[in-house]
């Protein structure tokens, strides 16, 4: 699709809109957990590290917030729409401790990346560059991997409860996510091809087996069973 | 003071690593507490507004990190050294809603950002370069005298209560500041002239007062007595 269309078909429009006004919500949702997350580091140096991770979310959300109002929506009342399912999402997965929080930063967020870049993959080059700089890594998965590892290393029983939050992660996100696209009819239409050359149910599928599989790898690499 | 006897001078280096020091100690602790009163907006838009400062905070951090480490000095061990007086300051003036939350913002970053940029004014250039560079204005200013005028507008005892905010928040800045001159040697001698051309008790006296004078400003911007 390009640029013209983008912007002249309301129908995909109004798509793009929902889609960042999404990706936006759960920018400053992971903001506020973040931010929430680094006053539980037990060092200056982590805390730093998790501030600062919450301060390019936030980056992230600038970038974002000019695009949808280009497109001539408001960007708080667009962001807005999506504040339940991600506000439950949160709900349901509050970290009981600094390593909870540290897996969920990492897994979560990557989980969503992979999700939003899959979908950027069917967009107008624009919109999709966009989608890809805002979903960059925050260049601290480096961090949550070394902290992790040589936790689990010095308790191994922390393992297995973090390999179960890992799962429990990828449950809700999962259950969030079907809840997003039901509720949304233009981002359905996008997904299932209504107007656009979206995808089909098999490719559908494709997707979510390569969304696990990377959520599987990312495990592996804290050192976790997925 | 030249570049080279920046680093060549231990004494002077010390000072400026300390100055650095509770700089960076002061954004941190400055992103924390405007990352929880974000949480007290009314609206999103006020969310990200308060949000948005708190992650130009951690910005500065990491600029202020790299220098401490190019001098020598270990940066976390360094900034918490201050912990205990800009801890000291946040306890004693916590925000009782939002709008003390965006007086805080407001006049307290804005009297830390007058004394750094009066201290760095005997400091070598490269020195002086970075601090007023971290300590420029996040941006958000006029969002915070928008928000609070048109409040007391509405409700002119506000007003009252947010005149007597701004008085204890310069109290208690000045209480901790002369705190952390009392512990630092360096600093002390940075700011009294030992080693460094820096200034008598005279030129002090006359710093304090640019200091209270810009303080009544602001708070005359806010539409508050001072």
């Amino acid at each position: 699709m390009t640029e013209s269309s983008a912007t002249k078909d309301p129908r995909y429009r109004a798509a793009v809109v929902d889609l960042l006004g999404v990706i936006a919500y759960g920018e400053i949702s992971a903001f506020d957990r973040l931010a929430a997350d680094a006053k539980l580091a037990p060092t200056l140096e982590d805390k730093v590290a998790l501030a600062t991770m919450a301060a390019v979310e936030m980056t992230h959300v600038a970038s974002v917030r000019a695009r949808i109002v280009e497109l001539g929506a408001d960007p708080f009342a667009t962001m807005a729409e999506f504040a339940a399912p991600i506000t439950a999402f949160h709900d349901h997965t509050q970290p009981a401790d600094w390593y909870e929080g540290l897996v969920k930063a990492y897994v979560g967020d990557s989980l969503a990346c992979d999700f939003y870049r899959e979908i950027a993959e069917f967009l107008d080059p624009e919109t999709r560059e966009l989608v890809t700089e805002v979903l960059a890594d925050t260049g601290h998965s480096q961090f949550v991997v070394d902290r992790v590892r040589s936790a689990i290393e010095a308790d191994p029983q922390l393992g297995g409860r973090l390999a179960l939050w890992g799962r429990r992660l990828m449950g809700e996100a999962l259950a969030q996510a079907q809840r997003v696209i039901a509720d949304r009819d233009a981002l359905t239409g996008l997904l299932a091809g209504a107007d656009t050359p979206g995808m089909d149910l098999v490719a559908i599928g494709q997707l979510l087996a390569r969304i696990t599989e990377r959520h599987a790898d990312r495990m592996a690499q804290l050192g976790l069973d997925s």
